[in-house]
């Protein structure tokens, strides 16, 4: 009887309505279980911010709760968070495999942040941890675009709760590690409560390629490439880079790291054995007579950043590499929405150099990690759900996934998408947003937080620029000094015009002995109005008055 | 013998190596021949521009060479530019189409532009032209997504230049004008020099689907459409407003047009009878108590526009619309480049708000304008042409249309990828570039023209900010005010340190009696060198120096 009434609570602080920040808090009774800590990456709007993590005020509030920490894999969008985290709340058990933590630690060590400040526990990707009285959870391997990659069940006393964890069914994996669907299959078959499941493709029909389709087009472009061949992809694929090397050494081509973020990955990939190569990699300084035929460069810039090796590659701006014709360049990576234009310019560029150019979707050297809409309906299928949440995806993802689920020959009794920092609670009967906490986002640059009133500015100056008035409140010499940055002056003498406004409003501000302040009121309004008018824009406009 | 030395010389001033500000001189002995003066809208490092044009200078130092100015069709790549232009030259016939002309007539009334200003000559997209003694036109009808589009020939003593225009071959256009193939293969029997091709689908193989195509897709989903319907399309895309208005008519719904220049465009295409419609249309302020499923809406807003109809709808912002469950909005367009966030922004509010949201990949609701690869190699196939420039494209879709072009049966001779300000020489025996023209571009905000010093400040503003400091420069009392707008301060007391900084500077300065420039100086490199030391960025840092 009791039991029909007992209640969990599932809070999203990210990866809601949106690809990033991936984080679940689960709370049950006095207890609570967090899964991932990730970042998300700035729009275009959000000037100046290198990245986002979740507002975590709640958990922080309950931290005396926090039992424990699940780590699905070593991703940005799912790890990336925790260094900003941690320093928020006590010490608990963090449960990750191999990888993960290997990649955790590096991020650690960049913060400065001690191994004996926190408790690091690892796990195989397909173990069971009984976290805390009301919490045990099994690890399942699954498929994904980077190695040790679980998904979660989650046991509690009211039932099971699958989490699908970012994945697609690669029959094909680089590390023959194939997906656990037993384990799902399973908990489909004793009782499954809830499914969390990764929307990323679930507008996208059929099946995403196997990691291995994308090793054999790779395959066949460097088997009839005469000059160098530069491969880029993101850092963290360590199964592409384990296939490009396999590849590399297939044609008996030395493999060259070039860039810092694929350095050190491969680095920790290699010294915790999830990367093996016949030979040491390479560096640009050390190729030595190699011929350009032996030479197969790993490089980052899959995005078009403008500092990465590719990018610099294809400006000529590279210290140590010059492209030239008869070299082969192949993107193994798509424009993450927002990085088009970017990575448009890098391509334009490298035909501008007459090498060979080859990127998705004119050649097949790019598979997504994410799971397509046949898969995922496998998963619906072989977990079966009481209830269901689609996350790991904007709206469109969702509301696609939700339909997928609805379609099915065993549905869900009922689908929900809850928005980050909904509460949602649980029951046997039920599942509904029962309230909301604080669940924003602290945008961060490289200073620290960027605020809401710094973005604004940064958007005013970055369409219409910035207009400062200087006064000097003295009785002998009133002066006005204005200067503009960014801002279009138009043929009819702008500056003049504020100028005289300014020195208008100063002497007779003055004269009637307002205040520092009221005087800057009395500039500021009479220019904004005259600018508005004159230009249609918006400067920021910033008088000061010293006294004199 | 003298007629193989004869020379034609071609400059492109815009749409090489980019999607956009069309234009092109051919020059041949003392007369200039133009074709289209487009414009092109800004990177997303443009900060604030709104418009570029190209720079004709060329043109302007040999406008009394200038004979003729001939329009291919009405899009703004096209013809947006020339409102800029034609005051810099001299009055010159220009030739259009109906519809191509109508839309420039609307440009020229925004700028104030006269109609005696300008020698405006309304021609037939099948006309021929004798523009002087060198250069004669052929248009010839090319399908494309706006009427009145054509191809041109241009006859000159040295033989036939085939200008393909934009196009697709589109065998069911709404108007039922299809493409003129018959002059491309006359020309073609007759000999081509050159042929100038669109470039912009080169790596798409196959066919462009035809706007039957998309209708018959809009009309699937609208005969099943319960509430209201919302389209959006881009406004000038006169043949799918048509097609639309079709659809609307066989539901007997009433078509509402939303948007100031979705109003426009549709008005200027019925007043010239390109757009056809039993009933008038309807605004939003009109409705009556016309029933939901009683209503089609033409709306702005395709690409995403913060302010366009569609966008306003989507964040429940509308004046006059609430959109609600049962409502169907179909988005016949694709995002152009840099607008992918936009426009993916405005799909998952539409989907917040439980209405059906048609797009595509998923529907086939949209068909580019622009011919795919077997389309273009049947051009290359029926002109045959000695030389080949692939235009109206990035790089990439050049380079690719150019190895369409040497993969064919009957390959030319020679193919080139100008740059834009290339002077490219063309005999009958080679044709190859001689030189440089200044041709780069006029970068536009609503005040006028905004300089490169302009767009790299507003860089570093938008990501960085900007600090302002004044200094008094008084013996009695020196004073130091600093303001930040757009700068994360950190936790270090940032301004304290540079109020500091320049304090020391100043006071130092008056002891030594240095000039306030001077002062300036001493001011701005230490507190540079201090900020990017204690931030790693980069503000615009803004010293004043007043005397006091």
């Amino acid at each position: 009887m009791a039991g029909t009434e007992r209640k969990l609570r599932m809070i999203p602080f990210g990866g809601m309505g949106e690809i990033g920040k991936n984080m679940f808090a689960f709370e049950f009774e006095d207890e609570i279980l967090l899964v991932d800590g990730g970042l998300a990456f700035p729009d275009a709007d959000m000037l100046g911010v290198d990245i986002l993590v979740p507002k975590i005020d709640w958990i922080v509030e309950n931290a005396h709760k926090v039992k424990g920490w699940v780590l699905t894999h070593g991703h940005e969008d799912h790890i990336g968070g925790i260094p900003y985290m941690v320093r928020l709340l006590p010490k608990v058990p963090m449960y990750g495999a191999k990888l993960t933590l290997g990649l955790l630690r590096g991020k650690f060590e960049e913060f400065r942040i001690k191994e004996s400040d926190v408790d690091l526990r690892q796990v195989s990707t397909d173990d069971r941890v009984k976290v805390s009285k009301n919490f045990t959870v099994d690890f399942f391997q699954m498929t994904h675009s980077i190695p040790d990659n679980s998904g979660l069940v989650i046991h509690t006393p009211i039932g099971r709760i699958v989490h699908s964890g970012d994945f697609k069914l690669d029959f094909h994996p680089a590390d023959g590690r194939t997906s656990h669907l037993h384990k799902l299959a399973q908990a489909g078959q004793d009782g499954v409560l809830l499914l969390i499941s990764d929307s990323t493709n679930a507008e996208r029909p059929g099946y995403t390629p196997s990691e291995r389709d994308v090793m054999n087009a790779v395959d066949d472009i460097v088997a009839r490439a005469k000059g160098r061949v530069i491969v880029t992809t993101f850092s963290s694929h360590v199964h592409r880079l384990q296939n490009f090397v396999r590849v590399a050494e297939k044609y008996d081509r030395r493999v060259v790291m070039e860039g810092r973020s694929m350095v050190k990955a491969a680095t920790i990939a290699q010294e915790l054995g999830y990367l093996k190569a016949r030979n040491p990699f390479a560096s640009a300084d050390s190729l030595g007579d190699l011929q350009d035929d032996k030479l197969l460069f790993l490089c980052t810039g899959s995005q078009g950043q403008p500092m990465a090796a590719l990018s610099r590659l294809a400006s000529g701006t590279h210290r140590k590499i010059q492209l030239k014709k008869g070299d082969t360049v192949i993107l193994s990576s798509n424009p993450i929405p927002g990085n088009e234009e970017d990575v448009g310019r890098v391509i334009n560029q490298l035909y501008e150099r007459e090498v060979d150019v080859y990127y998705p979707p004119m050649y097949k050297v790019h598979a997504s990690g994410h799971a397509s809409q046949e898969e995922l309906k496998l998963i619906l299928d072989l977990t079966r759900p009481r209830f269901f949440v689609p996350w790991h995806g904007e709206m469109r993802h969702q509301v696609n996934h939700m339909r997928l689920a609805e379609s099915m020959a065993h549905p869900p009794k009922k689908s929900l998408i809850p928005k980050n920092g909904d509460v949602v609670e649980v029951t046997k009967d039920d599942i509904k947003v029962v309230g909301q906490v604080d669940a924003g986002v602290v945008l961060i640059d490289s200073v620290g937080e960027v605020t809401e009133p710094v973005i604004r500015d940064r958007q005013a100056l970055s369409e219409d620029g910035v207009i400062v008035i200087m006064a000097l409140a003295s009785k002998k010499s009133p002066n006005v000094e204005v200067i503009t940055r960014g801002v279009v002056q138009g043929q009819n003498g702008l500056v003049k015009e504020v100028e005289r406004i300014a020195q208008e409003s100063l002497i007779k501000g003055i004269r009637e002995k307002r205040s520092l302040a009221d005087i800057r009121d009395d500039i500021f309004y009479p220019v904004r109005r005259y600018i508005r008018k004159a230009t249609g824009r918006n400067p920021l406009i910033v008088p000061t008055v010293i006294e004199g």
